[in-house]
């Protein structure tokens, strides 16, 4: 797709600096971008980039713009406005309806005229498949699930029975929805496996990462708000209700009965406990681990970064005496008193 | 499924606190049951919900009965109860034998007619599927795979090559059983490849969760005792021996040639190194760093709880001087004497 | 396939203490090898086992050969000898090739005739297959692939639009390259979906483990040099840059837009943030966490391994007033003076 200066900076409302009639066909980084091309500046630590950038055009923030040697889009938010730009240059493509002549569908299964379902597919009884849905390659789709408007299954991904999601859901490869939470009683040494009778329901506009699994409620649901976005390999626990617009990166480890609130930010391979409950807008940093609820909005950590492994040793054997340090600290202090 | 309160208190030895005739078609949480539901109460967190349900019966302790406003039905360990109660009241459904059309089988390999094949599953060679197996849709099983009676297999479970499991098996979608451990020797700067010639051998009644690996062994086999419960999205490595009856939560990494004993706990996102042992009834909180074989039952942690990042900030740069603190207390205790 | 020890000590460049025409047909650990097996000794904890050991032969070092009972091929690198005569004896079955009726490939797709291509297969339009390659069942390859010469793909891998590997890539089951990457960008509180119109680059010789996942560029591509070993599990977050001969253990954690020199050697369930650098040759211990760049080559650790609870409870409550204690020694190291 082409498109003129003046035609992006209408759509992302920028102050353009340069020739509205000049024609911009993609999006490169700074680094890469060649004529035709526009490019964002919204890391300081890439400024060196931004003073030898050869794109034809840069979006940025108005402080920014003398330090760009080509023509600019000056906006208050370029990392936003970016992602408006790329929306508009390279469109989600458009499928075509059908159901291919491999796909395994349930006579009891309503699949929509303008759904598309790929080769290999699978569907069972009375399941529900909406306007606009594509279904890739090698998905399976369970008994009773509804899957909601215009949403998008990439190949091999699995929904249990019962599933529902909602309008404009974005699954991943590999992703399974609503397998059996880990629910199991012990008797005498032995497991007792708990049968697993709620599910899951997913909100609109979520989208869920390749690999990530999200098990079925015990009795209630698991449940997945609006404007979730969920990176790769996540696991969510049964029971698990996460709130609308929060984000989690990969890896993350939640288990089940935990609620996490809106907005908030969780960092790649975190790990959260059962059962606690975590408040709106609240940040977690990298590889933290939450043991307790955390009732105010914050940002938190928890990991020890990265130092030489002849420190590490020294400083790991200190740590099993730390509680040691403060009685002794506290002791000489009171003796010099 | 419906069954009277007396049905129920007979299967779980209860004693029942109300109208034995009592049907209850359905089971649900403290705060969500209504007229003809049984719930339970093992968790003192949620006493509120115990004191305002409207469940029909509840199962409980004996301490807790004066607590609950309906039916009862007292037992030692009410959680317990709650599983034999959910198992009653919603068994597995039954499959329907039978191999999907188009489902790909090697001629060679043996299916029992009360097995169920799902669509586009792929079966190899000499292969044995045994009485009352259930192989979801997309599933693949390699050549000289044995599968124990009454296994059951959801979607898009993968078996490698000479991989076998015992009876009343169950791998949940995504799942891949024998795949190459990361065998590799370094040659002068290069990887070299090391067949990994060994399988993986699975005991009864093990449960594996969605998109959890269990690598082949590089000379001997990979072993799964009997009662193993594995949640969602676990790392096994090669040789790894996991024995009897150990429950291991999500996201748990287990580097290879490492023997778990019986009746563990691990909890989840749990890091357990290499060639080491962990000793029997050994439970580790989440997160936990395990470099070190564990020779003695208990309880273990490693995880730092997450904390405001300020506060985190100070704390992890004092934590690369931990080790001087150690000796500059010494010195000045020394001193002061 | 049977072999002399004179073989395979010409093969390994070994001294052989034997006798040269001796047949082996197998290799096996210390411990369980018996008659016409070899084995080798490399890790000094297996002692025992080599005192005892009933294989016929071992692979061991010029200073081990005396306290070994049987035949010896002395050697520099026992465990890479043992490499490449596990190699000799388990040479990778070569497969036949042939497309399966099953499979649906788009007629602009060119499928080399020497490559297999398995049931339920899905190849998209203008891909390209070439020599030798192996395409497990269920497997999904997207539109404008290319797949390097005698690579292959194990059951249910999907590649997304646009990937292309180099030669000798191996890929297990459940491998997902070119999803989406984590592109979001704010908005008032709401996530905008950037879209990622990189792909993934993969060089030779490149083997990734089972459920391990690569996300496609940004802008960019995300790039994995030649001769990178993955182990399973892997999220590798978007313009992600590993570099040759890097080797990286299960379920380790990499942001985006990280560069990961040569010949780094990651343990498992390492996290390491986005947008940093970690030079060549550096080794991380396993559960390391990197949230900044690491500049030196070197071993670098930050795991604290795990202790009993009680200690661990002590210990981690201390560990928020860390910081206080190097303040409060200071000072009583200043009025002891």
């Amino acid at each position: 797709m082409t498109l003129t200066l003046g035609e992006i900076a209408r759509h992302i409302k920028a102050e353009l600096y340069g020739a509205p009639e000049y024609e911009i066909h993609a999006i490169n980084t700074l680094q890469k971008a060649s004529t035709g091309e526009i490019s964002f500046f919204s890391n300081r630590r890439y400024l060196t980039w931004l003073k030898s950038t050869t794109a034809s055009a840069v979006i940025l923030s108005k402080e920014d713009r003398e330090l760009c040697p080509t023509a600019t889009l000056v906006v208050d938010n370029p990392y936003l406005a970016y992602a408006f730009t790329a929306r508009l240059l390279y469109p989600e493509p458009e499928h075509k309806p059908g159901i291919s002549s491999s796909a395994h569908i349930d006579p009891s299964a309503k699949i929509h005229s303008t759904a598309f379902i790929g080769p290999h597919v699978t569907i069972g009884t009375d399941t529900i498949i909406t306007e606009n849905v594509f279904i890739g390659a090698g998905s399976v789709i369970g008994n009773n699930v509804i899957i909601g408007t215009n949403s998008k299954l990439y190949a091999n991904v699995v929904m249990y029975d019962g599933v529902k999601t909602g309008e404009r859901v974005i699954l991943h490869s590999g992703v399974v929805i609503g397998a059996d939470g880990f629910g199991i009683a012990n008797n005498k040494g032995r497991w007792v496996k708990i049968p697993q009778i709620g599910s899951v329901v997913i909100g609109n506009d979520v989208e869920i990462g390749a690999n990530t699994t999200v098990d079925r409620g015990a009795l209630d649901n698991t449940i997945i708000d609006d404007g979730v976005k969920i990176d790769n390999q996540v696991q969510v626990g049964h029971n698990v209700h996460i709130e609308e617009h929060t984000a989690i990166a990969g890896c993350v480890a939640i288990a089940g009965s935990t609620r996490i609130g809106k907005r908030c930010i969780i960092g790649g391979a975190c790990g959260i406990s059962g059962h606690i409950e975590i408040a709106d807008d609240v940040t977690l940093m990298g590889m933290t681990g939450v043991a307790n609820s955390i009732k105010e909005s914050g940002v938190y950590a928890s990991v020890i970064p990265a130092m030489d492994v002849k420190l590490w040793r020294k400083n790991a054997v200190s740590f099993k005496q730390l509680h040691t340090f403060a009685t002794r600290i506290r002791k000489i202090e009171d003796n010099n008193q």
